[in-house]
This record gives C-alpha cells, structure tokens and sequence, in this order.
C-alpha cells in the first residue's frame, strides 16, 4: 500500500476544513461520500463530470485538510470522510454543513 | 450613506460563506465580531496588526459572501456579523466554527 500524505487527528485546522469544503465541487464530494460511506475516487467523477485531473485536485485539499481519509490499494484509491475525527474536532459543523449543502440544493432547484 | 454591496438573505450560498470562513485572518475577524457585536472596520485591523488594505479586501469577502453586514455612516463604516440570516439558513454552522475556533487557538496554544 503506498502512502498518501494525511494529517493525524491532532494536527487538523479548522480554517484548512473550512477552506477545503468552500468550493462547490469539494462540497458536492463530501455530500455524496456522506451518503455513500467509502468510495472509489473514480466513482463521484464520473458521475459529476468533472475531469479525473481537477478531481485528483479537489481529493488532495480535502484529504490534506482533514476532511477525508484515502486509503490505497493496489490501482484503487478508496475515500472516506474523517467524520469521527471531525465531529470530535468540531463539534456541529459537519452536520450543519450536510444540512446546508442540501438547503442551498433545494433553494437553488438543484 | 453610500450603498455598499451585499447579498439579501436569500442569495447567500453556504459554498461562499465556507470559503470566506476558511481564511485565517477572516475568521479571527468573525471571532471578534461575535465577541464584539458592532464595531467600526478599524478597530479589529489595528488588534490584528494587519495592513488597511488587506483588511478591506477581507471585509469585501466577507461583506459579499453574506458573513457580515456593513452600515456606512459618514467616513465610518460599522461592520456587525449577519448571525440571525446565517443560523435561520445554516442552523449550528456559525456556533460550531466559533466553538471550533477557540478550540484551534487553545490547541495552537494561542
């Protein structure tokens, strides 16, 4: 398994959380991989539309900031959000984000 | 008064309220705002030690993205956070980053 540079619990930022889910497309992954649990990278990329080089980008702000963890196996890299790291980190703030993500969705008919 | 631009309440986008939140600087300004209520866009710049210039531009960010709200009065401009919009359109966010702030600063040992 190669490695992927994540930070530990400890050294997550908030304002690197924050920074990383301000981009609707980062924010859109995080949506669906709360729903979905762990995924495949290439998984929400095609389903987007978004080309595999800008997703490799968002996966790497939101893997460097915390907010996911990859894991590597073989040709796969499998996501997942931190959501106990960050829960315990920030207590509220993924939840409202979710919560908010749907509402801005809804208002916008999307 | 001259009219500065802002988003009524229903233009404001979660995405663009997370990506002004996800500036360190932006959200020491936020954290004060909320400690402070209403405070003139002079006073937190001279606290923070950071140039005028930059601070307009933080406050521009802020002011557009639905964060704060600006009252020009004359050559001050009073700068308060939007905090009854943002909890009415994002229950728990704004609570959960002002929690997870102080918890930042208190692990930064700061």
């Amino acid at each position: 398994m190669r490695e992927v540079s994540q930070p530990a619990t400890e050294a997550i930022r908030m304002v690197e959380v924050l920074r990383a889910l301000g981009d609707p497309v980062r924010l859109e992954i995080v949506r669906r991989l709360a729903a979905a649990g762990e995924v495949s990278c290439n998984t929400i990329g095609g389903e987007l539309d978004v080309h595999q080089t800008t997703m490799s980008h968002h996966y790497r702000v939101l893997r460097e900031a915390g907010v996911t963890w990859t894991t590597v196996k073989g040709r796969t890299r499998l996501v997942r959000l931190r959501r106990d790291d960050l829960d315990t980190l920030f207590p509220g703030l993924l939840d409202s984000v979710l919560n908010g993500a749907r509402h801005g969705r809804a208002a916008a008919g999307g």
